[in-house]
């Protein structure tokens, strides 16, 4: 891309072709700027100084912006003046405000398009004079302003931005978000506040799973029947969808809207039984998993029916794709259906094949609609269109099958948010990992990823908390460059970007207050919170296995407050694991603290959970917590008086540990690990709490 | 009204009807029941036992009682799940659901039509086996279904409801709720979590002020300029507002809109300037207060337009009211026009007479359609017609002069949510003081009050902090008997209520920590909230006075976080008030604890406070909440000392005291009256540490 460098640019510009490659990652200098930026700009140099944050704070915009950036500046002027609570004169940007001696100047070339692998890089200059954000479009433009919000910083003499310059650009032109909106329906401020949590982590796409067993979200005007029948009068209305695109446009973010077929199809078969492939009557789920209903390949009134509804939502999206699903279609009730498979006779040789042929079908609608279809990586199989985009779900296998075999594909295995594994794992789950051997057409073909929240075991009230912060991280991994990935300095920025995305009115925060409020029927919960500080719900589909949830559980246990990324536990974890590495006696103090606390903190909290019967299945874990609070100090001792601990005492330890690793209120303790490794020092008696932090590896030493 | 009696109620109805009088308020052992009812019922009689909460509960409702009932049913099902973590095995209760034998068997016997004066009350039966709620309509049902719910009780043995008898029926059947949507716009979620909050405690008349100088906030289809030029984009459409209507029609909430005129009309003369009383242009203001331009009452087209307005309204609100407003009409611009005044001759001698000429011509147009009007006291004029109901901002005596004269009338002085007054204030304004000589006639007419929410100074996120929870507390003083007046038994009750609330999706609790949050930029707020329990804004019009508020004002400062009800400060004050009265040693200790946690908390504040410019405001009080504890302390030494402790300690503490009397960050610090209590008990060398509770009253003991 080739860009006229504005004047005042030309010498940070060259500033930054000189700073040092990133092939070892982020220099331990801006590590520890204090700038909590997320995802990681592709180049950043920090500079002396800062701009100060006053009323006089204003923005002009230069050049053909679209309306995208004025809209996108004036939320900045309110999230900067809630922030700081200065009141800026400026309320709103416009075309004409301010001047070309503003404290920040846009410069856009044109509004820019819409759409995978437009241009979407932009260059931030702040200086303690003024601030320059130059894009080639609008949308690199919003991704700026979005940086620049993530850099305001206070301390004793006000708020500011500290001097820097930033050169960016994603590294995989597809990063989404899928909700999935048919197993618990999503109203549509919950999609609007997660639209703007994903605009602020640089997230571009928004897949909305719109059918599935357990209903149909979308109003079809042609055929009425699929919400009025199928919904339990939970959709979106046409306007309402008109609604979200829009929104989600506003602020650089593509909907791209999933119909799943031809299983997952029972809120469709629920007004459309004759198009199935087994006989109805059929009913809206309310347990998950099962029976997978699929609609009838070998019925021509199937494809009539669906061209007519594709023809109908492919004028209601603007996104040139539409997903078809394509998923888990089991083929039973292919196989038991005599008439299916006489229709297969002779030329279809499986239920695969016949799939295949019911999704070329499909694709040729859809395609003629002007649309290119998106299913997941079962729909890859001979005789897939090449213009199909395939997402994979079950393994990078299949995302580099599908690239080279000359699909677009997007990677979704590893970044499902229900499943509640911490941040870090997502994080580091590289679509391309380094030393990954592609030719560059096949790379090419990789757009990049798109994190999962599959919504069996959420809520409007608790969703947040499962998307955010760890869609934080993957943004990251699809934005930043493949060498950031240092996961304590992820933790530290995602704990303040998680902050950030509160101010745009997710809840993932606020809502576990009101969780353990309700709970315990009190006001002060903080003793409870620190226990769900160190806790997190049990991980993969170990909850879902219990198959005792429906669409109508409560969903407001412990387990639903409980988070992915509990940080006393990270924190604690990654204490002792430089302890263990380097011990010293400040570490050994910060460790010894936070056990005392919890320790400290069980009377108050055995006082909540009491007379609350719905938290009595967490005591275990607050027991445990206590008790493996004391074998560490008691590790810490016998670390400090550098003899190896006996093993009769560590032997005295093992039912504890065994206890402490055990599931209760379908959370674990996440702090066990690090104990142990307390323990296991000790009875090394290798440690020494006098040691200062040039003594170097402890390994080494022995 | 005269109701049958079912078999299984009668001993109960015979019970009750001896149950002891209220002559002198609660008897103490039902307030020390813990039965956190609000408003507090007119008759209840507590029995021992309880009926244990089950995956088996389940409803059953006989008799004509209208959809509201089944809805309203299914969401108590709902909401008694999330709060004990039980799923149920009945999730929807329907016209054919459950049996007699069902936990809850609710008896209705007609649907009720909503409206002022519907029969509104209903009986409560519970016992250790089952439940029944008998009401003469839906209306008086969806009551008891909410007493239901603010009955359910927890503690080591489970979820459950206390056997109890209820009989409840309203003291005042206007019982409203205004919400300011002009100046700050409020979204529709915001309306709809707080008609739930409504619905919680029994207020039944939302009463939305539509239009002012600040934006026209609802959608005319047929004059559509309205919104387009007098709204900056944030209104409510009509399918919006038919939504809102139905929303609170299903919850028993009565929707009654207001359009102010003839003055506060900035907003309909942006798009209308040639109704004006003055040349335009007109633009919206940014600013609050100032002239309010009025509509031009001597021409002929102000009628013609607003009578084309009013119908299409009046066929938009099935309510049988519009509001007209008619306040503030300073009369400067029908003074300064000549045209006006030439009008005015001969017969219009007054601009009140003027005023009253125009609501007389639109209270007969209004009128024609089929709607009464109401309007602000200003409207209470010689000539007025009977039927304009008078709603009273200005004080009591308008109240009694309009019912004295014949209108219905509703009492708004006292109940001015915004002026963030404590709920006590609220709560001991009662329309019918005791004592109050008024006819019977007279007494019939007023209908009751309404709890008002001006704008000014909300946004959707802290607005919920300024209604709740002291409209709860206006909520039991227009529903409960006279004599259910005791203010710490009210707050006791509140803060359990204010809890229940949240568990609506009402955010005044959650939001808190938001604000704290973004203002500190860290998690762990702790530290400030012990700060903020004991702080509350300024009130009446201080904060206002200060003159610099916009629409854009950012409204995230430390007074938007702190509330009217601070409870740490509350508690403190009573305990203090219990402790002059009847020194004990339990009650010192208590006192103490809470000195000593403010003292013990300040290096955390501090800590807290001095990175974040915007919270340097509140630093005085930080300051004096250590100083006053310290001060305390000292008091309560000499009074163990029980000696008067010497005048020249305490005339050292006056510029102590003087400073923590002063506001600082629009904020004042509420436990220094309680602190100085304890310095002239130590005066005085009256107390008694040792002293035992059956004491009785110090001062007859000197």
């Amino acid at each position: 891309m080739a860009k006229p460098i504005p004047a005042f640019g030309l010498a940070f510009l060259l500033a930054l072709a000189s700073a040092p490659a990133f092939a070892d990652g982020v220099p331990a200098q801006l590590q520890q700027s204090g700038m909590n930026l997320m995802p990681w700009p592709a180049h950043v140099q920090l500079h002396g100084g800062r701009l100060a944050l006053t009323p006089q704070f204003d923005i002009a915009v230069t050049g053909d912006s679209g309306q995208r950036v004025y809209d996108a500046a004036t939320r900045l002027l309110q999230h900067l003046q809630r922030r700081s609570g200065i009141e800026f004169d400026q309320h709103a940007v416009t075309a004409n405000s301010g001047s070309a001696r503003a404290a920040l100047v846009i410069h856009v070339h044109r509004p820019g398009v819409l759409k995978i692998g437009e241009d979407e890089s932009y260059s931030l200059h702040v200086d303690p004079g003024h601030a320059v954000l130059t894009a080639e479009d609008g949308l690199g433009a919003l991704h700026g302003l979005q940086t620049l919000r993530q850099l305001l910083q206070s301390d004793s003499n006000g708020y500011g931005f500290p001097a820097v310059d930033i050169r960016d650009q994603p590294r995989f032109e597809w990063r989404g978000l899928m909700i999935d909106v048919a197993r618990h329906f999503e109203p549509v401020e919950v999609i609007e506040r997660n639209i703007r949590g994903m605009a602020a982590v640089k997230l571009n796409v928004l897949h909305l799973h719109l059918s599935d067993n357990q209903g149909f979200r979308i109003q079809s005007k042609v055929f009425p029947e699929l919400t009025e029948l199928g919904s339990n009068g939970q959709y979106y209305t046409q306007t309402q969808i008109r609604h979200i695109i829009r929104y989600a446009d506003d602020r650089g973010v593509i909907v791209v809207p999933e119909f799943d077929l031809p299983a997952h199809a029972v809120s469709w078969l629920v007004s459309h039984p004759e198009l199935a492939s087994a006989p109805g009557p059929y009913h809206l789920y309310t347990r998950f998993g099962g029976e997978n209903p699929a609609f009838d390949p070998s019925n021509p009134d199937t494809y009539r029916f669906l061209g007519r509804f594709f023809k109908e939502m492919a004028g209601l999206f603007p996104a040139p794709y539409i997903h078809i699903g394509g998923d888990e279609n089991s083929g039973r009730q292919w196989t038991n259906n005599p008439a299916i498979q006489a229709y297969m006779q002779p030329a279809i040789t499986s239920n695969d094949a016949l799939q295949t042929r019911f999704i070329q079908q499909l694709a040729a609608m859809i395609t003629a609609d002007g649309k290119q279809i998106i299913g997941w990586d079962e729909i890859l199989q001979p005789g897939l269109e090449k213009g199909a985009i395939i997402q994979s779900w079950r393994g990078k296998d299949s995302l580099y099958q599908a690239a080279r075999e000359g699909h677009r594909a997007i990677l979704s295995n590893g970044y499902y948010l229900d499943l509640l594994y911490p941040a870090s794992d997502a994080y580091l789950n590289d679509p391309i990992p380094p030393g990954t051997r592609l030719a560059r057409s096949v790379r090419r073909n990789i757009l990049g990823g798109e994190a999962e929240m599959w919504s069996e075991l959420v809520r409007p009230e608790t969703i947040d908390s499962r998307i955010w912060p760890t869609a934080a991280a993957v943004a990251e991994r699809l934005w930043s460059p493949q060498e950031v990935r240092d996961v304590p300095w992820m933790y530290k920025r995602l704990r303040s970007v998680n902050l950030q995305l509160e101010e745009l009115g997710l809840t993932q925060i606020r809502n576990q207050g009101v969780l353990l409020r309700q709970l315990t029927g009190r006001h002060d919960i903080e003793p409870l919170r620190v226990l769900l500080d160190v806790i997190s719900p049990v991980r993969g589909y170990q909850r879902m296995a219990t198959g005792h949830y429906t669409i109508h559980s409560p969903l407001a246990s412990i387990t639903d407050a409980a988070t992915a990324n509990p940080w006393a536990a990270i924190q604690f974890n990654e204490r002792v694991d430089r302890f263990v590495k380097h011990p010293d006696a400040g570490a050994e103090q910060q460790i010894r603290a936070q056990l005392e606390q919890w320790i400290a903190n069980d009377p108050a909290l055995e006082a909540l959970i009491e007379p609350a019967t719905a938290l009595h299945p967490v005591k275990p874990l607050a027991q445990s917590l206590v008790t493996l609070s004391k074998i560490g100090l008691q590790a810490l001792d016998y670390i400090d008086r550098k003899q190896p601990a006996p093993q009769a005492w560590a032997r005295q330890t093992t039912t504890d540990f065994l206890q402490a690793r055990e599931p209760a209120a379908a959370t674990k303790l996440r702090m066990v690990d690090a104990v142990e490794k307390l323990v296991v020092m000790a009875l090394k008696g290798d440690g020494s709490s006098g040691s200062d932090l040039s003594r170097g590896e402890v390994q080494g030493d022995r």
